[in-house]
């Protein structure tokens, strides 16, 4: 399915969720998208368009599809096919943006604007100025409510179309994932292991799903730190794990999955004991996620259902949430899988949704030995839990 | 010049910056950067350095340096070696935000929003009513003033490296338009111009300075839209003009020009005299600006000098600014040099200052003949103007 036919399906979508919402208009405001792109505007119109002068996409729960932008960007909206009407302009927005609202008189006015949830707050604050500034002598800036709720479920409840494609992602992940498989021997530096993947993401013609130099996250030794550092200059060792964070960007949507190794010791046929046990209560905590993780569960509960195993088996408690949704980003915003700490804000309080993909991931340190972390991708299918990921069931031995 | 000392230089200048124009502290506060990245963090961070949490970026007239990030972002921010101090956190910045704000104790604090300019807008509306929270009870959040004034200084102010590093983008540029005049020839579709012009950026494995698709922008027929519309499959053709809008973007920094040829009649030595007369006229208008380009003035007073260039030799005004900035980006944001409409807000009453790399572009169209316009970079050195494109003084015949 093309691009474009991908953003008449959102916005038929988005139309939807404002009549289920009850939300008359669904205003996004962007300027200078090349500097800061809303995230919102990739769901509403090609992923590669951008916008220099004051644009608002307007969509409402009758049906309109109103776009307002410089006259130069006129021609690259009406392209994506989705807007019924595009209004160019020379000067200034506010004319057709007064007269476009007076003309829709929606009773509220939803802009994207978050707290929580990265991926709704695509309005800059100097922009929501703007926003009361033209619409000053009319009702409608006083009409405003956040578009949270809308470009979460939006972005969140993905169409076949979305699924097929972090399909395709997940898929390219996992054959890379066994090109390490045959690559590894004891002795590598994380950045060899590194760059052997950027070759082959180079072969496919692929992108990473996050930042180039952090994506594998290789963490080989257990005195590598764990989570988004540099990768350093340790070296695989028998008797130690190796931890691979790693997805990839394709066709514009994104996989996003961990994999573990363990170097036997001479004589050893299998992992120690110590390694083992480890691996198994972190696959325990992934598949009590999983089991918790139905339509109308909040975030915060799959957590837990996750978490409490860890500190019951009596490993420390991770430092991060158990999961979140992956899709045009491997951080795709809306409900995160996490604690109820604050820096998760209201966004652990959100609830799981079918058309949902989350990552479930976690893992424990263990002594001498590295560290043991899993993550799969899983999508809430109408029919229950759907595996995306083929889970990794034992350790691989090197 | 590596990105890290870059940084370091660039951090140095903020501090200047701060005392300059006595503003006590400057708080960049942002989240989640692979979805919207505050424009600001490339200036005083790594450009390719991605933060999950909530992360300050503090610095104070009085040298301080302090980075509160997440705690897997932390070591990240020590590598850019511009922070003299980086707390990480685990659970909510807030604590560690409070505490150095009360350490710091400014009279005021300088974050990141504007009505009228882009690149001085990274804070969303969220993070900003997030700051409000977060420093709920201290008097800090009352001391909140816009850090426009030292974003667009930092920013329009190029460094020695900063220079070096367009002129590198530049000089690929030209040499990019070299091989299309030996290319052109008439019958060529204006796509087949752009892929060859991708094909050159690959072989020299550089990005353009914008969008893909749109870079280079083609006119090659009278009746090919001007501006940022997709581009078409009209054909170059003998009687016509074709106009070429292209910039690459070279270690992170950017030019942006424009040329012109002309495909010669059977018969013809010279282009008729409308097209001559034309490339004439934009060229006194750009020359017009680049005497008014001076420390000191406003950017609307640049615009007039050209735009009156224009409509005094009775051409249709054209309907964009003369010019913008260039740097690490196409559009650099600050000072526009461009007419006073609504659209542009403030930023064309912003002064040109020493260090600042515009670019002069405008055009008028020749009925029949096509667009002629053309688009310089230009240097506000110490000492004068100078010219970073070599100025095209003659049309290219074909």
């Amino acid at each position: 399915m093309s691009d474009r036919n991908i953003v008449v399906e959102k916005v038929e979508q988005a139309i939807g969720i404002l009549r289920e919402k009850d939300i008359d208009l669904w205003l996004t405001f962007v300027r200078e998208t090349d500097h800061l792109r809303d995230p919102s505007l990739s769901l509403i119109a090609n992923p590669t368009l951008q916008v220099t002068w004051h644009s608002a996409f307007i969509l409402t729960q009758r049906g309109d599809r109103v776009a307002i932008v410089g006259r130069f960007d006129k021609e690259n909206i009406q392209l994506t096919g989705a807007y019924q009407e595009v209004i160019g302009y020379d000067q200034s927005i506010r004319q057709a943006l007064v007269e476009t609202l007076k003309r829709l008189d929606p009773a509220c006015i939803a802009i994207n604007y978050s707290e929580s949830d990265p991926v709704a707050d695509g309005l800059t604050h100097g922009m929501w100025a703007q926003l009361f500034r033209l619409l000053d002598g009319t009702p409608y800036a006083a009409r405003f409510i956040s578009a949270e709720s809308i470009i979460s479920a939006l972005r969140g409840r993905k169409s076949k179309s979305e699924v097929e494609r972090v399909r395709g992602a997940i898929r390219e992940t996992q054959q890379i994932f066994d090109e390490v498989t045959r690559f590894l021997r004891p002795g590598l530096k994380e950045t060899e292991i590194r760059d052997f993947m950027h070759d082959q993401l180079a072969d496919r013609n692929l992108a990473g799903a996050w930042e180039h130099e952090l994506c594998p996250i290789v963490i080989a030794h257990p005195d590598t730190p764990i989570g988004h550092a540099a990768i350093g200059n340790q070296r695989t060792e028998r008797g130690h794990t190796l931890n691979v964070d790693f997805g990839v960007s394709k066709d514009g949507f994104c996989s996003d999955q961990q994999r573990m190794w363990y170097f036997l010791e001479p004589g050893q046929t299998r992992p120690p004991a110590e390694v083992q046990k480890a691996f198994e209560v972190v696959r325990s905590a992934i598949l009590a996620a999983s089991k918790v993780l139905k339509p109308g569960a909040l975030g915060w509960e799959v957590d837990q259902a996750a978490r409490s195993v860890i500190t019951q088996a009596g490993y420390a408690e991770y430092q991060h949430a158990t999961g979140h949704h992956i899709g045009r980003s491997a951080h795709d915003g809306a409900t995160v899988l996490g604690p109820r700490w604050e820096r998760y804000g209201e966004s652990i309080n959100g609830v799981v949704e079918v058309g949902n993909i989350f990552t479930l991931e976690l893992g424990v340190q263990v002594p001498k030995r590295g560290y043991v972390s899993l993550e799969e991708d899983v999508l809430v299918a109408p029919t229950g839990l759907e595996w995306l990921s083929t889970p990794q069931t034992e350790l691989i031995c090197v």
